[in-house]
């Protein structure tokens, strides 16, 4: 019955999102990104291999804590050492294992339009993830609610270069926690047709994910495509816990896929060092990744690191800086070294508001993110205060920051160079080239919200900073959004199996 | 008389200078920019020679103006053919001139420890420049006046990732404009002891600026170094003025380094592309550059491009955006083919306060300026409203992006490697680096102005935006300024150069 539906609707994504489009025609979703121009290093083969060598020593001679029997059982099927909860392996075996894992994969959506592939020269973005409050329109920072979840839901539909949909946007704490992993799964389903991002909090929260996505694709393609994609983050230095094993487990034999990404803090849960850091964390990140082949081999995985460094002033872990940046260049470089794909962070600002500060934050995670050729881009726009807060106005802001290097990675253009030469020969010297048809055909990037016009205009409108027109532009997007089509039979499927579990879970 | 006294000057920089060190202990004074990471491109060889021979047909086929009988009379000393104001001449022939261009200059300061070498590797940061309006300390935009411009000078002074003292930081605009540049330069000599940047607007003017130089370096030093790089701009497309090559020709002939900086804007002053963009402009700018050489073979010359683009919905002229980016990596790899200094532009915001809008604008700036490796990076910090107003909030928080990237550009560390395995080893799986020596002796980058604390201490600290930071940072490090050493005879000299030249040059 469930998977039957499914079919139906999955069949139908095609027609509908075609509808869609022409109901809400302002809105263009981007492809993946895929880059005109070189992968920037730091770093040259000699710095690659003694970052690898470094980390085949930790798995070698430290080894990582699993902290879950059933993980240690998959591990009792290879050659590793096991003592306790500590493993420690091999790198030829661990080098096998990581083989198996895709260098890409294609992440299915329920329109098929908007399914992607990540990997091997594709990259998308994602929203931001896991902040439990909002920074509202009125500038109040207040907890966060599922109509928050589904607003932005909604704006990172429209956003052009934003390619998959949440997935915890912001926590929606006016529902339980038991039950928040349906409603989270069942609002990106809605209020997008984009490929969505898995539950993790616990096994069966898991479960319920691969569970809803038996509903829109039918059994059997659900666990043998991939239909979601999650994030699990290690306990750095060196731990895995049960929950995250437990989730990781779960996509891991449903084939869907997981970023395993160490929470690493430089200076507290890993080195005061960028090149260390990233050597501890490729470790612990290898290990449950191999871990994932052991369970089914081809399990598409990705490699990734939020790369925070701890102000030793304050104790506090901060996101956006010159050493966070050369930890993911760096990052970048071992994901390649071992062909896995690799997930970067864009967008993620130390600041409280919408301020100067927030910008420069974030800019240093979407350059170096951007740059170095991350295939996942997580945190696509709105995080403040270091991922605790996303903002109304900071999200749209960030959208086009993310439309901006869209046009960047496109790279130079070559192919009008002839015509080129014959306007400037018309022109002249001292002429100009506003008129040109050439110009008005051009598409040269210009930031919709940056006020370019006089001083004076600007005093006239008003005096808005950057945050207040973003929250305008949120309020006018939701105005004009309208939802992608869905099969009625197929949302009535997710609404009946949510209804269902809310009553077998209890809510506390 | 003059001369000596400016030898005396020139021979106790030294000294003066680390009495000032001990004196200002908190200042730290990077040295040049050297980069420990691979230069990044955003083309190849292909590329660089299409963009090459569109250039080279410019030069040949179209050719570009010279608004000046001295000019002209320069170019009849080669094979160009002249046609009224109008210069052609072959690739060949300006591709031999262009060759006695060093690939690097070393620019003089007052204090020899200031002296910065520019280019083969060694880049430098300069100020602001040519802004009349101030955002001041209260958030009004008001004209600046020389208070203005002297603390201005002051601040980048201070700041630890700028190597030049201005020019015209903001302009003076309550000294007469024909005073004004004899105020500049000696603003820039006594409260700073970093090179400093020369005066374009006459030929009188330009002239001025080096008889402060033989004051200061005496004069056989003075027309023999380099003592002051001044910035040019053509009017695009392909027209030079006459008092901007004025200015050229007298610093050509005293050996003072000319940033030949067409005034570029996609769409309206050059074609609406980026390729063609730089192919104009590198024709008109090195056409002025190679008649620099026929006055004086080896003097020092830079190319670069302020890249803006216009806004087609309000004609504006706009900085920061992903096509200023690519034209700055693409005139760099330009500089690179021609073995020319390069100058980038790197902090530049549209923007009329500093918002997020700001730091965003800036930021694609910075970027390509700074990862391309540009030799000369001019505008430092504190640009808004398209380089109209300099924001004294603005400024620090941008002097600490420059902070950031002079860490960033160093490049990965691997030298503690085996100390950080050893640590690892010794912290294990669930343990932390906090009290580590290695972490506490560690200089992972933290942004000062960065409110990293909890969302409450924020509140509880006046809930103030990096702006407002700023500005009180401002206010701090101008409290504690102190003047570098200057020795007394130098400082009436110039003083009374001054008080003459105001007699001799009506105020209107």
């Amino acid at each position: 019955m469930t998977a039957m539906t499914a079919r139906r609707g999955r069949r139908q994504g095609g027609s509908a999102a075609r509808r869609a489009a022409v109901a809400g025609a302002a809105i263009v979703h981007h492809p993946e990104i895929r880059r005109g121009i070189p992968l920037m290093e730091v770093t040259n083969q000699e710095g690659v291999e003694l970052i690898h060598d470094f980390a085949m020593r930790v798995v070698e001679q430290i080894g990582c804590d699993f902290q879950d029997d059933e993980s240690l059982d998959y591990w009792r099927r290879t050659g590793a050492e096991i003592d306790g909860e500590r493993v420690r392996i091999g790198r030829d075996e661990l080098m096998q294992l990581i083989g198996t894992i895709p260098s890409s994969y294609v992440h299915h959506a329920r329109n098929p339009e908007r399914t992607v592939r990540v990997g091997d020269g594709h990259a998308v973005v994602s929203p931001s993830y896991g902040a439990p409050f909002v920074r509202d329109m009125n500038g109040v920072r207040r907890y966060a609610t599922l109509e928050d979840l589904n607003n932005l839901q909604k704006l990172n539909h429209m956003a052009s270069t934003v390619h998959i949909a949440g997935g915890t946007i912001v926590e929606p704490v006016d529902i339980p926690v038991p039950h928040r992993h349906l409603h989270m799964a069942y609002s990106g389903l809605r209020y997008s047709d984009k490929p969505i991002i898995g539950n993790v909090t616990a096994r069966e929260r898991a479960e319920d994910t691969v569970e809803m996505m038996k509903i829109v694709f039918g059994e059997e393609f659900a666990v043998n495509n991939t239909c979601t994609t999650s994030l699990i983050n290690a306990n750095s230095p060196l731990v895995w816990d049960e929950t995250m094993l437990d989730a990781l487990k779960v996509y891991a034999v449903n084939n869907q896929a997981v970023m395993c990404s160490p929470f690493s803090m430089a200076a507290a849960s890993t080195p005061a060092s960028n090149v260390g850091t990233v050597g501890v964390v490729l470790a612990e990140a290898l290990m449950a990744m191999a871990m994932t082949q052991i369970i089914r081999p081809g399990a598409p995985m990705l490699f990734g690191v939020p790369a925070m460094t701890v102000a030793l002033n304050s104790g506090a872990p901060v996101h956006g800086s010159p050493d966070s940046a050369m930890v993911q260049f760096l990052s970048n470089a071992m994901s390649r070294y071992y062909k896995l794909p690799h997930r970067g962070i864009l967008n993620v600002a130390t600041s409280k508001s919408g301020d100067m500060q927030a910008a420069y934050d974030s800019m240093w995670g979407l350059f170096p993110s951007m740059l170095s050729g991350a295939d996942w881009l997580t945190m696509g726009g709105g995080m403040l205060e270091g991922a605790l807060t996303v903002g109304y106005g900071k999200t749209m802001i960030d959208f086009e920051q993310l439309d901006a290097f869209y046009h960047f990675l496109q790279g130079p253009k070559f192919d009008d160079l002839e015509e080129i030469f014959e306007i400037v020969k018309r022109v002249g010297p001292g002429g100009h080239f506003l008129g040109e048809q050439h110009t008005l055909d051009s598409k040269l990037f210009i930031f919709e919200s940056q006020h370019n016009n006089s001083y004076e205009q600007w005093d006239a409108d008003g005096r808005l900073e950057s945050e207040a027109v973003g929250v305008r532009k949120a309020q006018k997007w939701l105005r004009k959004y309208e939802a992608p089509e869905i099969d009625e039979a197929l949302d009535e499927a997710l609404t009946d199996y949510i209804a269902r579990r809310s009553l077998e879970i209890p809510a506390n």
